[in-house]
This record gives structure tokens, sequence and C-alpha cells, in this order.
């Protein structure tokens, strides 16, 4: 049992409440029999709704040919506690292991899609291939998200936001300005 | 003079230092004797080398016509001095005001673009657009970055990064784990 244990439905046109900010990602997939997961940190909200974001996925990695074959991936959102797995993973082909037991994470079951999610992360944000057209020029792969949950709590995750180099800058404080806002800019 | 005002190289490959961990941005363009700022979040890294970024600029905003047109822009990265002056960019057109003059923001000259550099942000990545194959479908204009620069100090600045809704995550603290890092993931 984790903090991340209890979650609660996000409505899809919020997800870049999480995703904006640039936290490191896990993303795990499945195909044919086998899963994966892999960290990934090139990624951005592309659209509202239909809630889109687009991601680079290198062809080099063991996820590449899952996630296009599949056409699905489930977005998963570690925080601070995760920072282990998060490298290791990073640091470890999928072609030789089962990410889910060396590391320790439980592949639950996603609502929409076949793709297992990392239960442990704080966010789960399960996506389906809606445009592969830049795979080939950029690894560039768009998504769109088809269910999504988050924990309860806390309200701002610790994540991880990485700067290469081995080097995390952990999500910081809070600060509110929607005073200062025109409403429809909120 | 403020903090950012002494500033170095930034070798082209390592842009995602910056911009990877999902900062708040200010992108600053000129067309036809007109120049403009506006303020970004959906972006991200592409690849090291060539140094190529992704980022939405939506049809609605002033900055997107100058940007397609003259095929350039600077990224320019703020800092939390800078938070009235990303919000106020944000609420306002360029349709219908300077915002450099609204917003007491210095236009300096960039090294190899045409595009106004905002001198008062920590850094200042200068691009060119080299695909705009995806900006009719998500708005999405693929940029190389082709000349960078960042402000000697602090060594990791503190950065805004927005999570809709008027609220921002300020950067926090830094931790490295370079040791656990397979030499070739760094």
């Amino acid at each position: 049992m984790t903090s991340s244990s209890l979650k609660k439905p996000v409505p899809l046109d919020k997800v870049r409440r999480y995703l904006e900010p640039g936290p490191i990602v896990l993303v795990s997939s499945a195909w044919e029999g086998q899963r994966n997961i892999m960290t990934m940190g090139w990624h951005t909200i592309l659209a509202f709704s239909p809630s889109l974001l687009g991601c680079v996925i290198a062809a080099g990695n063991h996820s590449f040919d899952m996630v296009r074959r599949s056409g699905e991936c489930v977005i998963n959102l570690p925080t601070t506690e995760l920072t282990d797995q998060v490298i290791g993973i990073g640091n470890s082909s999928g072609a030789k292991i089962d990410k889910f037991e060396q590391f320790g994470l439980s592949a639950g079951a996603a609502m929409k899609v076949s793709a297992p999610l990392v239960h442990e992360c704080y966010a789960n944000f399960e996506c389906r291939l809606v445009d592969d057209s830049l795979v080939d020029r950029y690894n560039f792969f768009v998504w769109e998200v088809v269910n999504a949950e988050a924990a309860t709590s806390p309200e701002y995750p610790k994540t991880l936001h990485y700067t290469g180099d081995g080097v995390f800058m952990v999500a910081g404080k809070v600060i509110s300005r929607r005073e200062q806002f025109l409403p429809q800019m909120l």
C-alpha cells in the first residue's frame, strides 16, 4: 500500500495539470504476451479536447515496437518515492528482463487499453495512438488519453524533472496566481 | 542589471538541460516591423543533434503568423523574478500592445535569427523552423535551436511550471543520482 493507492478519475481535458510541468514518466506497454516499462522525459500536451499528447520514444527502445504495434500505452507518473525505479528502468532493457518483476512494481489492469498500468505511480494516463506520421522522422508519437486517474493525495505530487547528466529537479513549492489571470486564460 | 545579464554559450546538444524539465517559456518573434512575445508551456525536446524541439503555438495567437511567416523565434526561459510578466504576457494580445514596452522587457539582438530575444530571461534559445507539417493538424512547430545562451548563475534556475488554473509549480531542490546511471545513459 503506497500513498498512490487511492485514486480518483481525472477529467480528460485536465491531464495538462499533471503533465505540462514536465515530469519524467514511465511508459508501460504490452504486445504478444510481453510487457515492458520505459522511462521517458520528452513529451508535451498537444490539445485539451480531445486530450492529446505527443512524446518521443526512440526506435532503439524495446518499447518502440510494442507501443507502435499495439497502438496503446499507459503513461504513468512516478514521484520521488520511485526515484530508484525510474533510474533502474531507464538503465535496463526489457529485451532481457521483466521490469515489473525486477523493480517490484505491480502491473494493474487499465480501464480502456490492454497495456498494463504501473499501480505504484501517482497517476495513470491510458493512451491510444492516433497519429504516427512523425514517428519515422522524429520518433514522435501522438496519443489520445482515453482514461485518466490520479492519487487523491497529496494534491501536488513530488514529481521528478530530468535535466540530463544524472540530475533531477524535484517539484518545489506551488504558487497560485489565479487572481491575476483573465477568466478565459485559466 | 538582473541576475540573468551575464550569459554563457550553451552547447546545442545540451538544451535539454533547461527545457526538458517543462518550464513555462516566453516565445519572442518579429515580422514586417512588428515584434511580439507570448507565454507558452506545451513544448518538448525532440532530438539532441541537430538540436530539435517541438511546441504548440495555437492559431489564435498573434504570434502564430509571425513565427510561421518569419520561420524564426527565440524561446526564452523566465524565472520566478518574472512571474508577473509571464502572466501579463499570457493575458494580453500583441495585436494591441507592444509587450516589450508594456512589461518593461528589453529586446536584445539574437546572434543567428532576426527575432528579438528577451534579455531579462535566464536563457535564450534561438530557433529556426524546420518542419511545419503538423501545424495545420496540431499547431505543432518543429524548431532547430541554432544558438543558445544561459545565465552563468544560479546553476539551477527557479523556473515556473504551469499546472493550469492559475497555479504554478516552482522548481525545487536538485538531486544528483549520477552514480546510479550507466555511462551511456547520461
